[in-house]
């Protein structure tokens, strides 16, 4: 999350018209480690509950905060906090290959990434609920028809697609570009600092708790979960 | 409507980790009685719209303020008050047999439910006022499409296929359930709260105005249409 | 805009129930007149930058405070301030031989119409700033899907279709459909007076910057845009 930081906020300086946001390797991004985590809390679960969720929190204040417009290429899976991120990004453009869910309550955890209120904004309550509570796993179709994502295109094709848009994108006058983000933007910046609060303070509340225990057997799951996507 | 509110009431400090609403018979619901509301107004407009108009408001609260999730299982037609309070349930589930409408003003109603706020944040405003104003009626698939309805299953599996998640939802740990359902509701509690203040207000003016004797006749139209649903 | 304006301003003092915006010609809008606003920026930036943000802000505030319902029939292309406008109107029927786009900044444009605001309302963040940003072109079926528009109607049949609805509509009570649209309003006006200023304000500041000489480049790529629709 500090590497992410330090990238936007070079970022945030540097000439760059807008970021684009990818990854490599199978997945786009699997969300906060919870073996890890799990581990810091088994040690410490005052320092470590507290430590978390300050670094969330600043990591998420980055991305609403960040003035370019942030394009987000998903290529593959994005869970929890990797699915979550996408709400504060600008455009998501997703390959078919890619899945989105937010497996949160299933992990003994609560939501992160602002999404208990950009989710419900988006696809309306009863969607975002089935997917914040029950794990429900959106296809890439899905996603797009709910507008997480803007637009979905074949996993062969995916790259050169992203990449003709992005070309077109930076074409534009930069200044034009942030004005629109900025008013886009605006309405709804306070609520999310707001959320990205309260959703901080829960999750610190909850690590801090014996219940963290009982999470942490969950995390076995989830491994497993991760080492079925390797297959 | 003191019957829902008192068994929601007991659900609230008893056990249980989830409410799941649902109904027995042809229809989900049906919303507000418009025949017997017809002819208790008939017999004194100033003190039946003022009692029916703060029942409802009372009503309504109780699911805005309930604090565990609610999952509702429609398995026909929801309409009216029957619809519009699903859109403060958490998760909907509904059967293909299932359709829903909010004939308002075709009734010679205005809206209940806070779904003068709800319908319009979550199936955009001119589909919202489609529904409101030219009650056209919703498949359960275009319920689900514009967020009203988080899945839709096959009449034949529909119970199966519900209690399957509701068993798995149950087994999540229900402190994370109730705060996920506290930080996906927090933002907009206050403005649900007020819709249904405005909404309970115009419903009681209009119930206590000449105009009431107009929406009689409307209630007649009503009555075929549910004898229509009962063939 | 003067025109609309004086037309709504008698509507709303006539003893109609409702408006019905329609258009004749190949496209339903296109938006503000580039061709027309580059001319006069060249003449006098400061005098006409001032001059057009406040005879867009006006316009766009008849249609917020506009208190009868008003029903957009869309049979061909709607193009910047053309779309966002719909989102200002109650109910959108829309011919399948429409498209809908907001190609604000590839004109070296920011939003107007509240279109910052209602779009990603309705259609979530990432599809809104899609539209905005990379003036991705939405088929009425598209746009549909994503509640801009209320209904697809085949262009045979278009005016037939809306007219028949429009007929039932003009039968309801008339203190109804004004209650019903107020009820659904109300928590969002104050928001898009905010939006419509602050849109506004943006637009005069980008066209009384150096800038506006490049977006008039642009405009000649748009004149080739509505000749394409033409042939």
């Amino acid at each position: 999350m500090a590497e992410m930081e330090h990238a936007l906020s070079s970022a945030a300086k540097d000439g760059s018209r807008f970021v684009l946001l990818g990854a490599v390797g199978i997945t786009f991004c699997t969300g906060l480690d919870l073996v890890y985590l799990s581990k810091s809390l088994g040690v410490d679960p005052e320092q470590h509950s507290e430590k978390t969720a300050e670094a969330l929190k600043s990591f998420v204040n980055h991305f609403i905060h960040f003035q370019k417009p942030i394009v987000a290429a998903v290529h593959g899976p994005a869970v929890g906090l990797g699915a979550s991120i996408l709400a504060l990004c600008d455009i998501v453009w997703s390959s078919d290959k890619a899945w989105f869910q937010t497996p949160y309550a299933t992990q003994g955890q609560t939501p992160d990434g602002c999404c208990s209120l950009t989710f419900p904004m988006i696809m309306g309550g009863t969607a975002a609920s089935e997917m914040l509570l029950s794990a429900r796993k959106m296809t890439a179709k899905e996603a797009c028809d709910k507008g997480l994502v803007s637009q979905v295109f074949h996993p062969d094709t995916f790259t050169r697609e992203v990449m003709a848009r992005v070309k077109k994108l930076a074409s534009y006058h930069p200044l034009v570009l942030q004005e629109c983000k900025s008013l886009i933007g605006s309405s709804i910046k306070a609520d999310l600092e707001q959320a990205n609060i309260r959703e901080c303070e829960t999750l610190k509340r909850i690590w801090a708790s014996s219940h963290a225990s009982q999470f942490m057997l969950h995390v076995l799951d989830r491994k497993l979960d991760l080492s079925d996507l390797r297959r």
